[in-house]
């Protein structure tokens, strides 16, 4: 079977075995954005298709392929929803050259009624169900996700803009004048965090870092990561819990660790699951599709 | 005298009688940073030696010119500062053609002994100051300032980055994506002040605003206004003590009555004064200086 990760920038694909070993994998930045005119089909036969070719006759795909601007529009479950609910919601994709199947996205209301998306991050979460138990888990990104699990099935779940509004503070403010390309400095960093439990809302904590540099207690190239602490730390702060056992992170292992050294900061503790967590949530949901 | 209010991106200037009276004004978009090589004598030249030729012979002047990047960098003094303060603060420029001074910014520590900055607010302030008595007065902008005042000076204040974080989620994130250029829409901006209300962190609320759009609940031409109020609505709920009376807003006409929408929604009420509050305030700091 031929495993996919179509999201919004990357494609993944993972080649699989029979007992949903990963035989190959190959990734391109051919998200569904940079497919010119949305021809999805000559896009997905030009990157696996030697692997249809050698004999493979399944594929099971998942993220914003599934999407209205991806390739066919799969309706969002309702949570709570696992992988049983995943597996029969199924949707399947004409294809001339493999039996092809579509993860659904997952929807639900958060605390204030207001509706919430995932698209990709749940079949990451089933590739990770088996370890958890009962838990919350967080998938940083532009986008970030934290979901909680409950008998086996993700519960619900709230998306926070943390990565996109770093890159949109830092490209297009005030703050990012005072910013030197420079690597993460994980002292900044935790400054920022702690500065998120200091009083004050944020968007007056932001202004923070202007006058902090204007004051000449925090250095050009402190500030790109003081700030992305202070936007972790504020969000790690409100999706924390304050029993919330231990957090589940599944991500780019640098952003992970920034998200564990947040949540140690709150008195969480962490466990970092690797991104092909995807590869073994579409084994799983392989294995359980009715492939007719 | 000639009273000027030079700010980053536009440049007022104002000629007063000897009893502080509006005799005439220009306006240019010629803000600090539009001055090629800083060469700001030459800018001022332009801008006002026709009144200088008139037989004006002072100058008072506000705002960014006295910044680091400005003409003069004037030194911030500490709050709590009045009238009386900045007039004995007032910088003198070595300028040929008239007296010229420069009235300093003010510093001082928020809650979480963070350092403050304004630089141009402190004169608007003092422009408002007789009419106030103790009351918490807020400048709407790209940086907003919310400044109490106490016995007829300023006690200390805090600053908002929401304008300007407005500008760059709406300009370089998904969610202005899905907004149309519109007209400022009242009702979605008020669903925004009451959707700050509700439980969640805002950096939670903000992914909101774009699935209240997929699921058809927020139209594109209102999302940019529901944005806005969300914003305005965490600023006004974090800034506004609950015992605050009446709030006292400095600003363009617009924006001023969003505040004041977004105020009334939290039960405060509100004056607006206009930006001749500037005008003001440089006359009165013109009236008590030492012109030497």
């Amino acid at each position: 079977m031929i495993a996919i990760d179509w999201g919004t920038s990357s494609f993944r694909a993972f080649r699989l075995d029979a007992a949903g070993a990963l035989r190959d994998r190959r990734a391109a930045a051919r998200g569904i954005l940079a497919v010119e005119g949305s021809r999805f089909e000559e896009e997905l036969l030009s990157q696996v298709g030697d692997w249809l070719a050698d004999g493979e006759t399944r594929i099971i795909m998942s993220g914003m392929i599934g999407s209205r601007q991806g390739w066919v529009e799969a309706p969002y479950l309702h949570c709570p929803a696992g992988p049983a609910e995943l597996a029969a919601g199924l949707v399947t994709v004409a294809f001339d050259c493999a039996a092809l199947r579509l993860v659904p996205g997952l929807t639900c209301l958060d605390a204030a009624g207001m509706p919430e998306v995932m698209r990709g991050e749940e079949t990451q979460i089933v590739g990770v169900l088996d370890g958890v138990g009962d838990a919350l888990v967080c998938l940083p990104g532009s986008h970030a996700k934290w979901a909680r699990v409950a008998a086996g099935r993700i519960a619900g779940f709230e998306t926070y803009l943390s990565g996109e509004a770093f890159a949109a503070l830092r490209g297009h403010t005030i703050l990012g004048r005072m910013m030197r390309e420079a690597r993460s400095d994980p002292a900044a960093f935790d400054r920022g965090v702690a500065h998120a439990a200091a009083p004050g809302h944020l968007l007056h904590q932001l202004f923070g870092v202007r006058t902090l540099g204007l004051f000449g207690r925090l250095g050009e190239a402190e500030s790109a990561s003081y700030l992305s602490g202070l936007l972790i730390g504020h969000e790690v702060r409100a999706a924390l819990p304050a029993s919330a056992g231990t957090v589940h992170l599944i991500g780019a292992a640098a952003l992970a660790a920034l998200y564990a050294r947040a949540i140690a900061a709150q008195g969480g503790q962490t466990v970092i699951h690797d991104e092909d967590a995807a590869s073994r949530g579409l084994a799983r949901l392989g294995e359980m599709a009715a492939w007719g």
